[in-house]
């Protein structure tokens, strides 16, 4: 079987996605859609695909799939319109930072009996896999402790800082959603703490730049993570955890891996640079999963409820930094009758 | 000069300082106190001192300096009565359990224009000193985020633990050192966490075993500390800062440092297993430092203030894990008027 | 432009050049042939070429460049034809077993003015070329001892063993190669000691598994090879440069970077277990050099004299180990005018 | 049992087995001599032993145990004198730099039924001694190839060098006898080139400051051996054993571990500078064995014949190097009845 794609958003997550699809013996890329023509019309060409309008490839034969990496205000209303039209559906993350929308959204898409699963591309970096693996295998007994160090190379532009809902639904949700899939049980409370060490006009737009989250399951067990909008050695991304029979930790990824000594000292070359070089692979592995995902006709994994969660402990640590105070999840989203981050274990 | 010591306490960490003393060229162990007269006999008689009374420590023309490694609940007496006879004082840390009996203890060391210095033996580690040194160099700019992972081979025997004023002024308490140490600028507010995860009989006696701290300065820089009271690979003792030109971190240490490859993958053995081996070369600067400071009548650090706010922040920790919220260091020690952290650059 | 590809042979290594050539924009593959019609027919369809014959992609108005990876026997005949039938020419190593063919071959490339490009792929390896980019640089000061360590995962068939034209030619080869990339300057004696340890019948059939070779230039730079046919750990390559002023390495390469600890002590993955994956990006890099050769009508590097060379310095260690003395590599090649290695820099 | 020392010797290396003396629970310095009185004065004044004749150390009845520490000129003679006076002898390397001599003081060592020791210090290297632990525990399988890379942080003044003997007596001598530690049979062939690539006056002198060697075991193992008298970051002192079922290596070490990160990349401080700071840990170590030798009456390891072993070694690498051909030791030696290097097994 083929899977037959329509691309909605030809930016600059966009083009990872048409590459993945497109590499992916199992997958075609038929149409490309974008409010910018001339985006949709290279990016096509460029595949060989068609330039279609939204309309088209909703109402399409030949389209099983979309995946939408329109802007973000966009995405839970093209979610609803294509799980109507029986298409699966990818999403880029966030589904929406309104964690009301998010459950409406999220309503329609159980009710149409929907697939739907949400882009947190980090699942599928082989490093953190085996990290996954290496607990599930029982490799480091009972997991206690989860240490997260995320930090950007550089912050992006204030004008995007202003659309994107914070550093905590924007950048920290990836750690977030990390933290639970590596706990193995969901996250009670919220911890944390912000500030503007890294650029004051960050600050100005009303965000912070560097956060520290602690995280509490019922049980006890902890999660960290550390983010800031700026390192100037690079991509770092380091994940461990600690259990109760030894410890496993991804280490951080660099393009070449060479080692020059001198009277200075041993010197390595910085990490990736770039967020779509360090996860090139686990763009790749993550549309390979969605593909499977539509051909067995299981539930997606991360799944939109993956994606709510992920965005209420957003919420929730911002509530923890303007009051002070360790915040409840259930304080944003009320009680959750399905949290699905378990079931790809 | 020489400088004459007087040690009082021959257990497990007076050893530790016996074989610092008497390894320094500089100085010259000359008695040896304990309550139990054969753990005197044996210590004073591996290095060829004499065993006395503390009374005789005190009064003695031949003793420049004491080292106290006594219980926990005499320090503050002993540094009291050694001030006033005149002796140069280094007690192991804590000065007490309680912060207003350290306020007290204080003062009168104060009054009596006594040195005393407070044992966090950590400062003089050469790997972590190496890490202050690159900051004070600039080498990564101004200081933004410290972490620090703690973790300890092994948890001590439950009748240790009673005693031990619990897990963040037990084992913590070197970590907020390290943190103050580190971040430049005195901490404000303290956050935590707290859970029992590895023995049950740990929070039978009402302490945690598995425990994790943010703080912030009042100019938002962050530190995060996460300890475990076991770690199956060894004594992991980590640290590193982020900073605004670069990051600096100390490796973990290992007694040896060889690597096996096989089809199994590339192995290397296990940490340190025991704080006196991983800190054996700390335990002699540390000595070594406090030689210096005796010989040139400057003030001592980590002073008794350091121990002081140390303390004060360990029970902030508690108070937030109590209470579910930031915690600000003023709310346990009020106004304090000499920081003295900051001396030492 | 566009690079039209014939790929001759659709075994192994015909399949990774297929790949490289068709995830390259600037090249396609239009056609393929093999001896065994299946083959042929399985790859052509993979990428959407077609199968031809040897004879129709020779006289074929459009392909501009072929790629062989045919049996090493028919390499020299073939370079031969498709020089003279005007196409660019990518050649599996070795251009053949024997020293005087690859002469007499080089001679009609040469005479036909042809582009011919010898596959020596570690040259493109990005972690190699960083090694070399930093002597280019002047990182390590002059070039004074290269050492390099390349052992196999496995040993191939003894089938494959017989055919091979023995360790050197087959395996040390490579390193060759990669001695004179590095140390810039031409081998002029070969040392060489080989024994059989790791499979008995390797030996039977008259070749060696482990060897060990030191090399000099005229100015006394040093290299040395150790290799083995198998490494229970995985792909082992890795090289070394020391020189005046500093040393350069290329560390191991291995698919996943996650490290276990726990008791006994901390471990990461095996390194690669196969060629294709530990030298996926070197195949591509190289093909989009030959690329470049070809649009840029600029002479091939790894040229023909590169592989000549190589082949000569194989010969030359073999001759050393039957003789127990140094060979000077001019026994047996005589005189060359040309040795093309530098014209990369 | 408290062994009683005189110590030959109160250069520089004769205050590093002076500290290891003192430094050892089970052994006392009694007495110190040294041409120079000030010398000795001073050594034995700092750790509380008496200044003597070594003719007064032959004869006392308070001396077990003699260090030589004299120049080498002078060893054999003193081995042979304190041999008959029934002292207990440990010699630095090289028993002497003639092999004829070295055999004909062995013979009196025998005759006497002396117990001899010399100090290849490598040996009792923590890490190195690691090595060979996973070796005896068959960790890696059968030995099969033995890769040391070797490197001073800088040349000794010529003058030294003129007296040395030779690179090879003086410098690689350590890496036969480490060779001939982890093979685990004897060497049958050496073969070797060298050359002056770091400074024209050691050339000038008549010796070689880069040199590579290789050598041959009976049974077909493999040892290579890289020197250099110049490495601008540090003491680089590297082993590996690569062996059917694995492979083991000891990293280098450096007195600080952190690593510093920023846009250049990630840095660690160089290696240590001296080999007295590299291997503190190993003289102690070799000092405790020979105490321990001397208490229980067995036989020292490494012993007079490693020390003549080695030596030879020497001597057929610069035979190798003059004739351009493999040397058999057996040129050498002659035959040798006992090789003592696998009694520590």
């Amino acid at each position: 079987m083929t899977v037959r794609f329509g691309l909605l958003g030809a930016g600059r997550i966009g083009k990872v996605h048409a590459k993945a699809v497109t590499s992916n013996p199992k997958a075609r890329l038929v149409a490309v859609a974008d409010a910018f023509a001339q985006a949709a019309d290279d990016l096509a060409g460029q595949y060989g695909a068609e330039v279609r309008s939204i309309e088209a490839i909703e109402t399409a034969a030949d389209i099983d799939a979309v995946v939408i990496c329109t802007p973000t205000d966009t995405h839970a209303d093209l979610i609803e319109r294509f799980v109507r039209a029986g298409k699966a559906v990818f999403c880029e993350k966030p589904i929406d930072l309104d964690v009301e929308r998010v459950k409406s959204c999220l309503k329609i898409v159980d009710a149409e009996g929907g697939t739907l699963m949400v882009g947190f591309n980090r699942r599928f970096d082989p490093h953190f896999q085996a990290v996954r693996q290496a607990i599930d295998e029982g490799q480091i007994g009972d997991v206690e402790m989860v240490t997260i160090v995320s930090r950007d190379p550089g912050a992006p532009p204030v004008d995007y800082i202003k659309r994107s809902g914070g550093i905590f639904r924007d950048m920290t949700i990836h750690d977030f959603d990390m933290a639970r899939f590596l706990l193995g049980e969901e996250i009670e409370t919220v911890s944390a703490q912000a500030s503007v060490l890294v650029d004051k006009a960050i600050g100005d737009a009303g965000d912070y730049d560097s956060v520290s989250v602690m995280l509490a399951t019922a049980s006890g067990k902890h999660a960290t993570i550390s983010n800031s909008r700026r390192a100037t050695y690079g991509y770092d991304q380091r994940i461990e955890v600690h259990g109760s029979k030894g410890a496993v930790a991804a280490e951080n990824q660099r393009p070449v891996s060479i080692e020059i000594a001198n009277g200075s000292g041993y010197t390595r070359p910085p990490l990736h640079d770039f967020f779509m070089t360090r996860y090139t692979e686990a763009y790749a592995r993550e549309i390979s999963s969605f593909i499977d995902f539509v051909e067995s006709k299981s539930p997606a994994s991360p799944s939109g409820v993956d994606g709510l969660v992920a965005l209420a402990l957003a919420d929730a640590a911002l509530k923890s930094v303007k009051e002070g105070r360790a915040v409840k999840v259930s304080e944003i989203t009320g009680p959750l009758a399905d949290r699905s981050v378990f079931q790809g274990r």
